[in-house]
């Protein structure tokens, strides 16, 4: 009896988790369904990506329930992956590479296409409800195992998602925000090395070009370093740098929002 | 020890969902309770009753606790309902009446009013806290029947909700959206029979009246039959008829609210 | 094994909510985690200690998880309280203590320290991952006791939240709004007792002064005692006099918000 770790993009205010909840409990009523976030924005794939990447490690080992499936009712594959971790089930449109890259890659993959795992429907247009969810379902209880589900598939073929790396060229790092979270902290993609590479360190105030305005920041390692209302280059909680305010918004602060260039300097003097 | 679905208007910035789970849990902790939405529209019943009927077949068999309910603290009634499927806990006020006749009508009803089973309050403001809570899970638990709950009442007499039926002339079938969901989708109450008496087949490019506007969208069973950004009817996941925009939100597209005047015609060549 | 009742102010458009289910799950995957709500405003610490404070009593004895925590970081301790009821995880900002003052107040304190209770991060921004998460999976466990978590404090040192308290003269009690609902109720920090002593009774008419405007709204123990759309002083469902009005919202026909002023008059007749 695995558990299930859900996300997706349906949001909340729809009955579409609850169902998918119900669908699984019809199925494997004793199986334990933690929900990761509901929240991505609908049809965000990377943003979907990135949010399971950030959060696989600290779930339980077991089943990853994942649907953001703007391509539902097209060609695109349903699919469960294996990996050393567990078993990821979702739409192959990308979703799940990153997450699957960081707990090692995967050692196997298959199509759903079993209709004994497909809850018939008039329509085309949930196959959370419809197919995603009964396979985790039957996955996470035993009842299947993944060869059951469908044919074989090489999953070096799946379909991976690009995430953009940041650029060094000695006087600079280019980078981008990639996440603007619940309190205003923009994520970048840029890391604790990259700044390291420019003989910057924890401590230093930091000239950060965020589009075409100019900031000069403190980089630190923790909110304490810096005043309350005061803007800085900080290390995460996943070990990335972002930018944040102490106790205020840094979305607001710099006009941050998803994709925005974010420029680290060099020190010249 | 059944589990118990949970539907209301509650929304999740305050407490409310949190300690009717804290209630269920202090009488009885071993029941489940999956979250079906909490996230109807504030006081709409209409919205309530057709989001529980949506969902009843794919939760699994035992309580219903639903509360939407804009007339806590008056004559209203708090009703158990007995039927083939499980017991529904909630007001007498239209909510359970779709769900109760999907599940095949009900068997018998109870107000409850028995009060070991309510929590005693200052206030009459949170019913699904001091009643309908306490309610489902002693029921939930096995330790109360229906019976105990307060006396019986006619479960013929209980407040029905009208859902609107389309109409057709033979040309044209007339109906309306009475749902846009998280991703914009508006989901009629025009089923597929409808169109098909109107000589209309799937893969067929139809004339749709929404309002004022007249759009020419294509008829099909789901969104790869279409291009990326056009418009569609649709077999949707109820099996009835929604309009959607394939990867996009059909309520911006075409303006849409729930309440919406939805005239399909049949083609005139 | 004691159930965890988890309260944030962590939203649930991130992972956030599910990271930390996620840890609890993998330190003592039989540990049930009640949600009490995930949406008190970011970094309003009194909004969440309000929140904890309704809702204590009906959550199951064994341990709370609160975390609005906007000085993580920083020199805010993380800290466990014991009490009757049972324990309270969280930072010493004065989240915990009005609820732990509601329970009977703390018969001790320990300050999270224990690195073999902390999850080692590259970043220190996110302590409800990495230390209140953890700590409260091994106490709801019984992995550890309180003593093992860290270094005793004085509970009388717990840093304390001011709520305000109504002011009466004889001829009024003036009092503020402190929280507003998802309903559009405004519960205020007056309770009938304030009212009963102006010579006040259930049934009577009641002059009250909103900021700048008068009101003449009648004081009722249920919304069944006004008609539809009419304005009333309620008691609510935590004993205390909120603003309504029947079948619509407070907020908006009185222009009410979290803190404002509230004055009730005696009757001058």
């Amino acid at each position: 009896m695995l558990p299930i770790s859900f996300i997706s993009d349906f949001g909340t205010e729809d009955e579409f988790v609850g169902v998918v909840h119900g669908v699984i409990a019809r199925i494997a009523p004793e199986v334990r369904v933690i929900d990761v976030t509901h929240g991505i924005a609908a049809g965000n794939i990377r943003a979907g990506a990135l949010a399971l990447t950030r959060a696989i490690q600290y779930l339980p080992q077991g089943v990853v329930l994942a649907v953001v499936d703007p391509g539902v009712g097209t060609e695109r594959r349903p699919i469960v992956v294996e990996t050393g971790w567990g078993l990821f089930v979702g739409p192959d449109n990308g979703l799940l590479s990153p997450a699957v890259a960081m707990v090692g890659g995967a050692s196997g993959a298959h199509v759903i296409s079993n209709p004994d795992l497909v809850i018939p429907s008039a329509g085309s247009t949930f196959d959370g409800r419809d197919r995603f969810g009964p396979a985790a379902a039957a996955l996470a209880s035993g009842q299947v195992t993944i060869a059951d589900v469908g044919p074989s598939v090489d999953p070096a073929a799946l379909t991976p998602t690009m995430l953009p790396l940041p650029s060094a060229d000695g006087t600079s790092v280019s980078g981008t925000t990639w996440w603007v979270d619940h309190f205003g902290n923009a994520q970048t993609n840029i890391g604790p090395d990259d700044i390291a590479g420019l003989g910057i360190s924890v401590g230093d105030t930091v000239t950060v070009r965020l589009g075409p305005t100019h900031h000069e920041l403190r980089y630190v390692r923790a909110y304490g370093e810096v005043e309350a209302g005061e803007g800085m280059l900080i290390v995460d909680s996943q070990g990335l740098i972002a930018i944040s305010v102490r106790e205020s918004r840094a979305d607001q602060r710099y006009h941050l929002d998803e994709g925005r260039s974010v420029i680290v300097q060099a020190d010249s003097s």
